[in-house]
């Protein structure tokens, strides 16, 4: 990797967040070298850092499927349009946001093709052909694909176009065995991001309002962004018998009759990505939680060009690559470059190494999230790193924790909930009747919409929060990418 | 994976090779469960069997890439026309082919987009943005996903308007090190062919007329299947600067000179998968070289319901676990059906474990290439069994190669030609003066493609096997897939 001194300038040039949250957010995506603009409105270039994160994210998720009895397939990346009709809530849900083939080569389609937003219907049609029986259940099938939506208004990895994403399937015998599969898949979600991206997320379910096409329940992980807003960073739905009905699978039961299976879907996205920029990110740039991270040690050699430095740096990466995801960088710029450059692309851990540190027997490792500096002995690497990685990943996990705590709020009528959603960026808790009508004037009072029933109930007091009836239910409420 | 009573008559119903070779292929790739047809014409799903094997395809290549020091991106799946247009040779050999999308949601774009046969033209885009100087060269970038041509005839693996790919696409400073890097992914797809998909593969350049569109020069690897025919494994393209010219990609050398870059690109599909199947297959079904089979040995217990069995079986399974990919069959079926099943599946070796075996300390393993029985005592298991998994993949790799060279003929003349293409279906060496018109003679008269210009050149005479005249090129000519 080689780069110009021009870009010295440039990794000074990130906007503040408090400045301009938005910019900031592009600058780092730009910078970093996460992604690069198309001639193909709304679809970007995911370049070589930006997806080795995705890589690293796909390799977690993809064990953690596997753990849970899931299997890999492949479906087409096109959807007849009369299959995409045969759930009646899904094509309208869908439709407006479809992009239609309609020629191959020279020739009009007899029938267009919509590129797919969402593979129910070509899993339907699949299971429709391989299950007879209750022998042939459960399927539990997962695939790595890029769906394609027609957004008008994009943003690198938040909403695009062209995305990519997973989207596990899974079809059951039973409504009891395919709700379990429901809440254990949105766990599975949650664990992920609070583990390996030190996210801390709300798990809850969808409103009504708010729930996928065909769905009967969907499920959801909501985390909060450095600036307040929400960001939905997986979905798990329960579809019930209804797309098993409208596609006509049947399976016999163990007393030979004909019964129709339950199915679910859940899936998330490199959405993840912008997430991961959005709570751990500062303006130096990105912070990389470990777990993700392309390179977790970077070792930056100071005075380079003196004799046994280079070749000293060299022998420190190969023992330590044994146990981390290490590099080094060699190139001909100043060490103060070097820091910014790594910074900038939220490497955890530098570790720095010159003359004097050779002499004894030392190195100087910094913290990309606290940026405190550590001499450490070399023979001590070996335990210290894993140790720093591990101290970061729960410190960027503690500080986003916290921070969500401290822009979470109560709101009691809907005057405090305007006042709040005005002034306070955040999570605004409240309760709810349950009726679209007080969801709908919450939007168009406050601006806010709900994010989901929290799993973890509060009694805070009985009335909506909206008309002031008796109310059950406890909700996020807040502003959302 | 529970699978009906039912299907003990379909394993049986795979039609012999010699009968029928397409129908035999079909059987194969639809009994062992690899695909299953979609109501989108010339689209698949890859069933969990099948996708397992792309995944260990993926993971090994992938590897050899990062080894060789590629990175992986993501680019956009669709190409706006006015770009598609930019090379003119590129364009002319794929727009007859390609799947255009006209509308968004409920508008027609101003601008139609093809879905992505191929990459180049995206990833011109992207060097423009990003290579300025010598100190940006090279970029070596690979990109694993789906591509879309619009074929008229297709069949699974072989030719589907969709396939799942890689393509990497590097850009360098110089046209030495771009064909230099043409050269070594050739080499990589081919020691990949040889070493785990145990094919053999002649490495070659393709005529002007079989390369690729736009490209200076393409290299091939074919393989010889059962039934003679060829198939085109694998590609590796010199652009020369010619996209470069086309895009305006432009850098400054280290004399400050502006200079055009030099290209290359490389894929594989797959189609590997097709070639795996009609190299190694058999009657009884598929047979998978071990390095990437999905299960390698599969425990079958005998008489297992009584007592002890089934646990001493799983105690084998999971100590096998840690050096083999390895899995057990407890269905309630005959040991027999289970053999067949697994057979058909092309599992490299079976592990047969009852009574009488356990109170002998032993276990009897069965290749799928030789079905040789080997009883074995379970405390040599750990060496036997890798030791019988390379021994299966030698004896593959020799017995195809056998094969091949069996069916590789030589022609000195048209008669010859002709004849043999007429009754012996295989390779055909001859030589050929580098004309067109006698290329395009040999199609028309004994229906043989070239298939390459071969890196080992053998003398074989002096004339050109259709007009007669000198000729200094040995050609393999063939009918192909």
């Amino acid at each position: 990797m080689v780069i110009d001194m021009a870009n010295e300038k440039l990794v000074k040039e990130i906007t503040s967040m408090e400045e301009d949250f938005a910019r900031w957010y592009t600058d780092v995506v730009i910078k970093a070298e996460l992604i690069d603009y198309t001639s193909v409105r709304g679809c970007m270039v995911i370049r070589p850092y930006g997806y080795a994160i995705w890589e690293n994210i796909q390799h977690i998720l993809d064990t953690m499927f596997k753990e849970t009895g899931h299997s890999n397939v492949y479906m087409p990346m096109f959807i007849p349009e009369s299959l995409l009709q045969k759930e009646k809530d899904h094509v309208e849900g869908f439709a407006p946001e479809v992009a239609w083939v309609t020629h191959g080569g020279h020739e009009e389609l007899e029938e267009k093709l919509c590129v797919r937003p969402t593979s129910e219907t070509l899993f339907c049609e699949h299971y429709k052909n391989i299950i007879q029986s209750h022998r042939d259940l459960p399927k539990l099938y997962n695939q790595w694909c890029s769906v394609v939506r027609w957004e008008k208004t994009t943003r690198p990895f938040l909403r695009s176009r062209e995305f990519l994403w997973q989207e596990g399937h899974t079809i059951h015998a039973t409504a009891e065995e395919a709700e379990k599969e429901t809440i254990q898949m949105l766990n599975v979600y949650a664990d992920f991001c609070e583990k390996y991206l030190c996210m801390p997320v709300v798990k809850g379910k969808k409103t009504d309002k708010e729930r996928f096409a065909g769905a009967e329940d969907t499920y959801t992980i909501e985390a909060l962004m450095h600036d307040g807003k929400a960001l939905q960073s997986g979905t798990s739905h329960y579809f019930g018998d209804g797309f098993a009905k409208a596609f006509g699978i049947q399976y016999s039961d163990k007393s030979n009759n004909l019964a129709y299976p339950h199915q679910t879907s859940w899936g998330c996205t490199t959405r993840l990505i912008g997430a991961v920029i959005m709570t751990h990110g500062d303006d130096n740039g990105l912070v990389l939680p470990p777990a993700i991270a392309p390179v977790q040690v970077m070792i930056v050699p100071i005075a380079m060009h003196k004799e046994g430095v280079a070749d000293k740096a060299k022998e420190v990466l190969a023992s330590i690559k044994k146990y981390c995801r290490a590099d080094i960088d060699l190139r001909d710029q100043t060490p103060g470059w070097k820091f910014a450059e790594h910074e900038m692309k939220g490497v955890p851990l530098r570790l720095e190494i010159g003359p004097k540190d050779i002499e004894n027997g030392q190195c100087v490792l910094v913290r990309r999230d606290t940026r405190e500096k550590i001499f450490v002995p070399l023979a001590q690497l070996e335990t210290k790193i894993p140790e720093l990685l591990d101290s970061i990943a729960k410190n960027l996990f503690d500080t986003a924790a916290a921070r969500r705590d401290r822009m979470t709020y109560v709101a009691k009528n809907l005057d405090e909930m305007v006042k709040i959603a005005d002034e306070k960026p955040g999570f605004i808790k409240a309760m709810w009747c349950g009726d679209r009508e007080c969801e709908d004037k919450l939007k168009e009072t406050a601006g806010v919409t709900s994010r989901c029933i929290p799993f973890e109930q509060e009694e805070l007091d009985g009335k909506c929060v909206c008309c002031g009836k008796p109310a059950k239910k406890m909700v996020y409420w807040g502003k959302a990418y």
